[in-house]
């Protein structure tokens, strides 16, 4: 893994997946980097804020344009470990992101179990597949810690 | 228009369209409703925020969650002056609210244009068209208005 490579991004983004682990969140990060530099990070905090919006990916968004007072990202690449549900797919539609790079693919809530590409912007390139087993062998692991845990 | 009717609330998410308005944001507001009781209120603050996030619906959700101190709304039902873009029917979606009631359509923007019902919660009544030419005539006012300004 070279420095400034997909893998070496989507590392970081795992990153923030074990911190929501460790939160007791669905394990699911996200970083946005421009010009080799990560700007935002973000991590699933729903159950924390009890918010069905904190998904990774709008918190990094956030981060992001809090960071740098502006809401469009042309030059950014998001980093997240799990495909993009809609409503982030969404999201990164209005931020006119330049690249979306995503790790595991998700056959339940990705955005391509009821939309296709076309709900991103035109000038977004989508790479996908990038570290994606161990982007979803953290999720496993994580719902199988939970499935063990003694019910409450 | 009787209290507790649809019009009467949709009203109510004009006059959060109108603090838009008066803020210099393109004039969208949304308000949720449970047993006849306004718990959240949210308004446009993408300018102000500088977050392409902040539509009406995500800050009307979010207050939602905070005020009921959970993350679904299934008793809940959601009156907002537009249709709601991908990003908004996403959140909505994972919200499982039980109403979405729009007022008018979004050509552009609107979650039809690349998507249909079927990215809402299965458990979701949608019902459009509730006050519509109020709710699209002061988002043609705000934008004639705009453009009738000097430029800076």
């Amino acid at each position: 893994m070279t420095e400034h490579s997909n893998e070496f991004y989507m590392k970081m983004a795992l990153q923030e997946a074990q911190n929501a682990y460790l939160k007791g969140e669905i394990p699911i990060g996200a970083v946005i980097v421009i010009d080799n530099k990560i700007i935002a990070k973000g991590h699933n905090q729903t159950e924390i804020l009890q918010d069905v919006t904190a998904h990774a990916e709008i918190i990094a968004l956030t981060s992001a344009f809090n960071f740098l007072g502006a809401k469009y990202l042309m030059d950014a690449s998001m980093y997240v470990t799990l495909e993009p549900c809609v409503m982030c797919a969404g999201a990164l539609y209005w931020s006119k992101i330049k690249r979306v790079i995503y790790g595991a693919s998700d056959e339940k809530y990705g955005f391509k179990c009821k939309t296709n590409h076309s709900i991103f912007h035109p000038k977004t390139e989508i790479i996908s597949g990038v570290l994606a087993q161990e982007c979803s062998q953290i999720i496993k692991d994580f719902f199988k810690q939970k499935r063990n845990e003694p019910k409450k």
